[in-house]
């Protein structure tokens, strides 16, 4: 089950980036479990990774590669098996795999970044991968988003992808991006696994500075379960093929334009993985304003997210504010006057004054937490800062999910 | 469901501390939902109270009633409901309840330290307690423990206690406490709900100093869900009635012994707390060693205790130390070095060197898990720090438990 639209919303191509997916039989045979996108020689790339210190290793590969001198030319992207927890073996089956590829296509190892999502602890099936490159690499097309979307999903329902065109100051320009994860979701820089192109021509410094901003308001602010991933990366690719002069200055009408559609595919990204989160009944936005503090903010937020007896509640559409006001005030905020502090469930006022609102009644409550998405609005009343984090509950399903993966 | 012995164990009696149960009919009739102790009138009184901002009406009481001239004499438990968010009726509701109580034995308000466990945000049903104060006085006794450890319970599926005898010096001293709790655990500085009493003279500010040392290794040691109640508390009672020369040296030797003892009964509440966590199947201490300090140890232990995919594959017995090693490296320890960390399952080494163990098995893996109650041992390998958390498994039973709990 998830919650909203099931279908993919139509990935305009973007001229210069071009992806296939294929079958490797890593875990399941038939399965398309292997994604490679090729990038125009001339595009500029951006990329966040996780920050777990067990980080896998084709993050320590791909942030070495993304490093280095040359040009990315190529994302190699397999499912089945995340290579983490593989110690220095990983590293060399991860370069290996890059090493393949860049044979095949005439290109250096540091050429290819690597992209692992699956089982921890497992060696990567680095013949596998190698033998079903070449059907991979013979289907590129700048058309197969779709089918990509499709190769980078694990325990996922359905694929997520967004899509944005602009026009500003006479460049028209296409933002596409896709994305997988549906548990160890607490993305902190980055999540597993996003991939965005557009065919804009940005500067190097500027597209890493807008997609760290575009990632800290969208999928750095989505918990499903507080468990941040191993391998969570998302990059981007600058094609040029747009023709415009390169953007390097954060402030001209195209680099405006370029940050506000990035953000929005960031965000409708992160939503996504929300929307389809292991055993999700309920997709909620977190609004919490009237902090002292952004940070502040957040960690309320987060608190409520993370907390399994509010999650277990939103699972019972259970307007079950005693449990918001306990997670509020474990939250350690300094000196929170509770007597400030507001809760709305959508538009019922639920809680005021430290406790249940005058005007509330149980009925008001249910039925603000009937439908599958709602907004949980908190005002702690102290200040002028607020944030919004997304989340879900906590079913039988997620434990189910995660008491069988790997059995 | 439960892990471990069933029965309650033997309770000593302490000389000076009397206690009965009583049916006041809160929730539901018949239940054994009112406690009350009394204790000897130079008895020396300690307590330990929630942190969290959004704590209920009784706590605020019992804290100004317990920081008051006076003694106390009177501990005064409901279950059922737990007068937290309430707001400004929610105080005097326990003031009433307190003064009713001071009526009937001709005490000063002050003199009692209410307590109130249960739904949250429902007014305190007054006059239905006020009406079950007669039962319980004319019931008290010192031979009423087992008694009163089942009438502070909710959704514990049985009572809890703790009793030691010692001597030191020639003096001959018991200590004795009962705690309930089951869910909304991860106590800061204190457990909903914990009493306590020794028959030790014992100087209040040493008193106060040793329950906090003990509740910071016992209490604050445990969690089920990470959830801090509103309604946390304990507190000792030392009577005095061993007749003993007031105990005021910490160095001393009936000191020690005191503080020794005392350790031993927070501990074995604290962990039959998470014996009998909602939904539990199994007991699981964490044992982190080797950090750099006690803290990082800390934290470490409570992100593991935390992670719901960590606890889903505790409740599969599936040994996923994957899920171990990216909650290890979630925890936010600066320059953690993955090379130096190893995990060990009971004497099972599963992973060193940033990856599975060599000489590991999936078989001896699937054995070390197979236990009710485990050891997971995390050696940081970088300090000579430890601490040790206990926690519980996630099942299907938290989720029912807590999605159907006020429904």
């Amino acid at each position: 089950m998830a919650i909203g639209n099931e279908n993919l919303p139509p990935i305009h191509p973007v001229a210069g980036l071009r992806m296939a997916s294929a079958s490797a039989g890593i875990k399941k045979p038939g399965r398309r479990d292997l994604v490679v996108f090729e990038l125009a020689a001339e595009s500029a790339v951006a990329g966040v990774f996780t920050q777990n210190a067990f980080c896998a290793a084709p993050v320590t590969v791909a942030k070495k590669h993304l490093a280095s001198d040359g040009a990315t030319r190529y994302w190699l992207v397999n499912t089945g098996n995340a290579n983490a927890g593989t110690g220095a073996r990983g590293i060399e089956d991860a370069k290996r795999c890059c090493a393949a590829l860049a044979e095949q296509v005439g290109a250096d190892v540091a050429d290819v970044l690597p992209f692992s999502t699956g089982v921890i602890g497992e060696h990567l099936p680095v013949e596998k991968i190698c033998a079903a490159l070449p059907d991979a690499l013979a289907a590129l097309s700048e058309d197969n988003w779709a089918s990509a979307a499709e190769g980078i999903l694990t325990t996922d329902t359905r694929p997520k992808g967004r899509s944005v065109q602009r026009e500003v100051d006479g460049v028209s320009f296409t933002i596409s991006g896709i994305a997988k994860g549906a548990g160890m979701i607490r993305p902190n820089m980055a999540t597993m696994l996003a991939y965005i192109g557009t065919d804009l021509a940005v500067a190097p410094a500027l597209l890493q500075q807008l997609l760290a901003e575009a990632v800290n308001i969208s999928f750095n602010r989505v918990s499903v379960d507080g468990d941040t991933s191993t391998n969570d990366a998302c990059v981007i690719a600058a094609t040029g093929a747009a023709g415009n002069a390169v953007v390097d200055d954060a402030d001209s009408p195209l680099a405006l334009a370029l940050a506000e559609a990035l953000q929005e595919v960031c965000v409708g990204l992160a939503q996504e993985l929300v929307r389809d989160g292991e055993g999700v009944s309920k997709f909620v936005a977190l609004e919490v304003s009237g902090g002292a503090s952004e940070s502040e903010c957040l960690e309320v937020a987060f608190t409520i997210a993370h907390s399994p007896l509010v999650k277990t509640a939103l699972f019972a559409s259970d307007p079950n504010w005693g449990r918001l006001l306990a997670a509020i005030g474990r939250a350690g905020l300094a000196d929170l006057d509770v007597e400030g502090v507001s809760v709305r469930i959508n538009d019922v006022l639920i809680a005021e004054q430290g406790q249940r609102a005058a005007s509330y009644t149980e009925e008001s409550g249910v039925a603000a937490m009937a439908p599958e998405e709602i907004t949980i609005a908190i005002d702690l009343g102290r200040g002028a800062a607020k944030a919004t984090v997304w989340t879900t509950d906590f079913s039988y399903d997620y434990v189910r999910i995660n008491a069988e993966y790997r059995t």
